[in-house]
């Protein structure tokens, strides 16, 4: 059994919080390097997907539907571990990250500091991936 | 000049949605380890105090106010960097944390495993602190 296969069938067992619209926010974060890769919602549906399959799922707001992550470009997040915090409101996916977790084609979506300047690496060009 | 003054005064240069409640998440990094610590929420003059004081700030939503990360208990934050998202609709916050970060004593508020299984260190009893 791999890391990776942890996650899989774990079930859940603490009390969670998905607030009126039904969402909580996900943290993603890559679970050899620490980096954190991207910030999403979930909602109980995306989480038992998640769990049952061992790869991350969330939940589109602006698409309006459940998503599979890398579903479309092909990166997809091995899932590991998914953490709950103390108010039970949010999430965190300690995943593998195949590719980049951004759709503009970077590692992790937070590769600006406010200031603009970039610090993350671009690991894809979009326009192979979209 | 330490490492901790670098997000002193920086300039917000980037696109953000504070959206229709004028909140964003907010994720606190440990800047050392890596470890994530809470996700909690910043509205824009909660990102510019941050940004002014070198001091992590967030805005309570239980409670309806600005809030400065740590003045009650003393386990203040001291701000390395602000990140911003593709969407510029979430921020991650690099931290120097003091004690905990976690009003429950553990260091990061993601000490449980979804299955509720801990894993994180408490690091101060509640009782000592508030």
């Amino acid at each position: 059994m791999s890391d990776a296969d942890a996650a899989v069938g774990a079930e859940v067992d603490v009390d969670l919080d998905f607030g009126d619209d039904g969402l909580v926010p996900a943290v993603a974060q890559d679970a050899e390097t620490g980096e954190v890769l991207m910030l999403a919602y979930a909602t109980r549906e995306a989480l038992s997907r998640s769990l049952e399959t061992g790869r991350a799922h969330y939940y589109s707001r602006s698409r309006d539907e459940l998503w599979e992550k890398g579903a479309t470009s092909g990166h997809t997040q091995e899932l590991r571990e998914v953490r709950v915090d103390c108010d039970g409101d949010a999430l965190l996916y300690l995943v593998d990250q195949s590719g980049g977790a951004c759709h503009t084609g970077y590692r992790s979506c937070f590769y600006r500091r406010a200031d603009g300047s970039v610090v993350g690496d671009q690991v894809f060009d979009p326009d192979d991936v979209y």
